[in-house]
C-alpha cells in the first residue's frame, strides 16, 4: 500500500557511510518496522527504532537519535518541513499506492462547479496530477495552490499550514480534498468559507463536509463557553521542535492574567490527557502545540481545551466569527 | 502531608538569581503544582511547570528545562541520585509528615526477631530514627544498611538500588520496610531471602510480604515461559538520563540473535504499553529501563515483557534461581 523507497534509503545510507541508523515512524507505519530495519541492514548498518510518538515532521527526533548514538536518521511518513536537524536526515514520505480516480469520478458526477481547488496530504500527492486530469475530463478546471512555509509541495496541506487552500480561495467555487479524516477538510472549509468534497482513496468513496462544519462551529463555541466559566488555566507548550511556541504561550499567559484569570505555563513533550490528569489545580487548558490536539482530541480531555485563537476569543480580544484555524506558519 | 521546604527553595533561587524556574514533579505531587508556582513567584521569579511524566531522580529533566529557556530547576519528590545536570538543580524530597510509629508498634507485637533491618523510601526517611527507637524499646535491634551508588541516604531503598538491604542481609533476621506498595519490599525479600514486614504509615497498618513473594516468583516464571515461545523481541531502551542502558541493550540484542531469535532495539522516552501497541512485529519485549516497568506494569502490556536478568534466563545464560532483581548500580 505504501512506497517505502528502499533503494533511495540505501543510497542515502551509503552516501553518508552510515553505521548506526535511527528509524523514526508514525504509529500507522509501526507495523512495518521490520521492513525498515531490513532496509538498513541491507545497507550494512545497524538499525535503532525510535519508538516514541511521532505526529509529523514537526516532531523530528534528531536529538533522540543523537542520544541513541546514531549517525543518521530516516524519518518515515512525512515530508520535510524545513526544520534544521543535527544529523543527516532523510524523509521517506511513504506515499500511498492507492488511486483516488474512481472515487473522484463518482464525486464529479454530482458537481456543478467550474473551478475547483485540489488539496491533499503528502500520502496522496502522487495522484494529484491524475486527479486534475479526471476533473478536466469532466469540464472542471482544477487549481492547485502554492505551498506555504511548512508544506513542501504545491497542493499539500498540513494541519498547521493551510496556505495551499487559502491562496486560491477566491479563484475556486469549492475544494476537493483527497484523503481521510475530517480535520484537514475542516481547516480548508473554515479558512476559505467554501464547501469541501472529501474523496477518500481508502474507502473508495466521497462525501461533502458541510454538516460537519456546522457541528464543528457549534462544538467550538460550546468549548469556549465551558472554558469561560474557568479561572485557572494551564497554557500548554510542547517541546517538539516544530510545535514549540514558548513566546506565544508567554503572551497568552500575560493576557489571561491581565484579564483577571490565573494562567501558568506547562511544558511537556507529548500533550496527552493522561499527562494532565493529576494537574487538578487547572480547570481548563490552552494548547499552543499541534493545532489538531485541541480539536481532534478534545473529547479525550476531561476539561475544556482551547487553541490560541479561541483563547483570545474567550478573553474578548478576538471575535468568534470569522473563526480562525490555528496554523504554525 | 508533605514538607515542601518553601524557605530552602526561595533561598536557592535567590542564591542563583533565578529568573525563569522549571518545576519538575511526579504525578503524586501534580495536584500541588500551584503551591510550587507560588513559592517561585514569592522568590520573584517566573515559574514553568514541566508537566511530563517523572518517575524519579533518574528522570531529571534539565534538558527540557533548558529547552523551555529556564535558568534553574527544582525537582520535587526524589533525592539526588548523583546524575550530572546542566542547570543549577535543587532536589526537594517532599518528605511525608506521617509518623509510622503506631503501625510499627502493632507490627512489633507479633515479631520474635532479635535483629531487624530497616529500610524505607525517601518520603519516610525522616522517621527512620523514630522507628529504630520503637524497635529498641521492644528489645529488637534495628540495623540500617549503608546506601548504595544511587540512594543518597543510609536506609534508603530505590527500585533500582537495593544496596542498603543487601549489605546487611546476613546480619538481620528479617526486614521492616516503611512505606507503601509491594515493589520495594519484594526487591528486599528476593535479594536477601528474608521476610519483610511492611509498615504502611498512610493506612496506619502492617502486613507480611511472604505470600506476595511466592506469587511474584510464579508470575515471573510464567512470564519467562510465555516469552520463550516468541521469536521476535524488542529490546527497550529509555533515554531518561538515569535509565539509559544502550550497551546492555546491544549486548542483549547480540545474545538473542546468537540464540537464533530476532531482536531489535527500540528507543523511547517513556516506556508505556500505548507506545508499543502499533509495533505488531514484536512478540515480546525486554526492558532495560526502570526495573519497575517489567514488574509493576506487566499486566498493562499485552505481550510478555522481561527484565534483563529474565531475558538471560530465557536464553539459558542464567538460571531462574537465585532470582536477581534488576538494579542500576
Amino acid at each position: 500500500m505504501y512506497d517505502f523507497e528502499e533503494e533511495r534509503v540505501k543510497q542515502f545510507l551509503r552516501e553518508h557511510a552510515a553505521k548506526r541508523v535511527a528509524i523514526q515512524l508514525p504509529d500507522g507505519l509501526k507495523p512495518y518496522a521490520d521492513k525498515f530495519v531490513a532496509t538498513v541492514k541491507d545497507a550494512g548498518a545497524e538499525a535503532i527504532v525510535l519508538a516514541g510518538s511521532c505526529y509529523g515532521a514537526c516532531d523530528i527526533a534528531d536529538e533522540m537519535a543523537i542520544l541513541a548514538k546514531c549517525d543518521t536518521l530516516i524519518h518515515y511518513g512525512h515530508a520535510d518541513m524545513g526544520l534544521p536537524t543535527r544529523l543527516p536526515t532523510l524523509y521517506v514520505e511513504a506515499r500511498m499506492l492507492l488511486d483516488p480516480s474512481s472515487a473522484l469520478e463518482q464525486a464529479v458526477e454530482e458537481m456543478e462547479e467550474k473551478r475547483v481547488g485540489l488539496a491533499t496530504t503528502v500520502q496522496h500527492l502522487g495522484y494529484l496530477q491524475r486527479a486534475s486530469h479526471v476533473l478536466r475530463s469532466k469540464g472542471i478546471e482544477p487549481i492547485i495552490g502554492g505551498h506555504g512555509a511548512r508544506a513542501k509541495y504545491d497542493g499539500q496541506i498540513l494541519g498547521c499550514d493551510l496556505s495551499c487552500a487559502r491562496s486560491i480561495a477566491d479563484r475556486v467555487d469549492n475544494f476537493v480534498y483527497i484523503g481521510t479524516g475530517l480535520f484537514h477538510p475542516l481547516g480548508i472549509s473554515i479558512t476559505t468559507g467554501k464547501e469541501v468534497v472529501i474523496v477518500n482513496p481508502i474507502s473508495n468513496s466521497f462525501e461533502k463536509l458541510s454538516s460537519s462544519r456546522e457541528r464543528f462551529m457549534l462544538d467550538r463555541k460550546a468549548m469556549i463557553s465551558r472554558a469561560s466559566a474557568c479561572d485557572k488555566f494551564g497554557i500548554l507548550v510542547s517541546i517538539k521542535p516544530g510545535q514549540f511556541r514558548p513566546e506565544l504561550a508567554s503572551r497568552l499567559a500575560s493576557e489571561f492574567r491581565r484579564s483577571g484569570r490565573i494562567a501558568e505555563i506547562l511544558v511537556m513533550d507529548e500533550i496527552i490527557p493522561e499527562g494532565l490528569e493529576d494537574f487538578r489545580g487547572f480547570e481548563a487548558f490552552v494548547c499552543t502545540a499541534c493545532p489538531r490536539i485541541a480539536i481532534d482530541d478534545a473529547d479525550r480531555f476531561n476539561r475544556p481545551i482551547l487553541n490560541p485563537f479561541e483563547a483570545m476569543v474567550l478573553i474578548g480580544r478576538e471575535s468568534f466569527k470569522p473563526y480562525k484555524f490555528d496554523e504554525i506558519v
